[in-house]
């Protein structure tokens, strides 16, 4: 695959643990917001503007702000809307993007979220939510999913 | 929440249609490694070293190299591993970060799949892939997704 090598790289700027501590901050308030069903928090999480994506299992991609936003006071007002305890948090970012991959733990099973941050003049907002279901792994209850045993990938299942 | 507005933004620096069609090219070099079933390209396409995580539908999360590609060498040795044909990409990127977020068209299903890209020194690489299954959207053989009709979201579903 062509690579361009004689263009020089872009400056791979400034992705420091502050920054780090400031995504998960983020993501620890998008987690919080859910639980809490706070609506007004979750609002303010998510970018006030530009392109975004909300991915919730087994339903059609949101990229419209209002619709995000509707489908999460659906989901905060719902009265079976389940707890969700975040674990394992991983962290890739660079200046300004950020992605955090997560398990999502609930009463009746897990799900793995990619979520995605850019950083504007005044801190991290959440661009993108994605999560799907995945096998379950146990864990205790202040235990992180990193430290937990995961279970082997069943072989015969394709992509 | 604290947006520690006393401390000045990093630089947004540099991702210009230029590296957004790079993103892309190895985006769509993806799928054709995937469709070809050839385990060399993909093997090139995903980055060579440092974090990444790869999450196949209803699947452990995968974040060793080792084990992504052991994955894959499964997935593209398999008699009836499906094709993929990617259509309606919706790109963000900064400098060295980027996500592709598009739909994966199999021949009995649809999936929603995140991927995200870092930029080393010579080109794009992959680092993440999160698929999911989605309600599939009809679409002519040279149409993008974007301009399909989506189904309308099921409100009684919850996250």
């Amino acid at each position: 695959m062509p690579r361009r090598p004689t263009r020089p790289p872009p400056l791979l700027a400034d992705f420091d643990d502050d920054e780090r501590d400031a995504v998960l901050t983020v993501n620890r308030a998008f987690y919080r917001a859910f639980n809490d069903r706070d609506y007004a928090a979750m609002e303010n999480l998510w970018a006030p503007a530009g392109a975004m994506v909300c991915l919730h299992p087994g339903q059609p991609p949101l990229h419209e702000r209002r619709e995000i936003l509707e489908s999460w006071r659906g989901i905060l007002g719902h009265p079976e809307s389940p707890k969700v305890r975040c674990v394992g948090e991983w962290v890739i970012g660079r200046a300004g993007l950020a992605i955090v991959v997560c398990r999502e733990i609930l009463a009746n099973g897990q799900l793995m979220a990619t979520n995605s941050f850019v950083r504007s003049r005044d801190g991290w907002y959440m661009v993108g939510h994605h999560s799907g279901p995945v096998p379950s792994i146990e864990l205790a209850r202040s235990q992180g999913a990193a430290a937990a045993t995961a279970p082997t990938r069943d072989r015969r299942k394709l992509h």
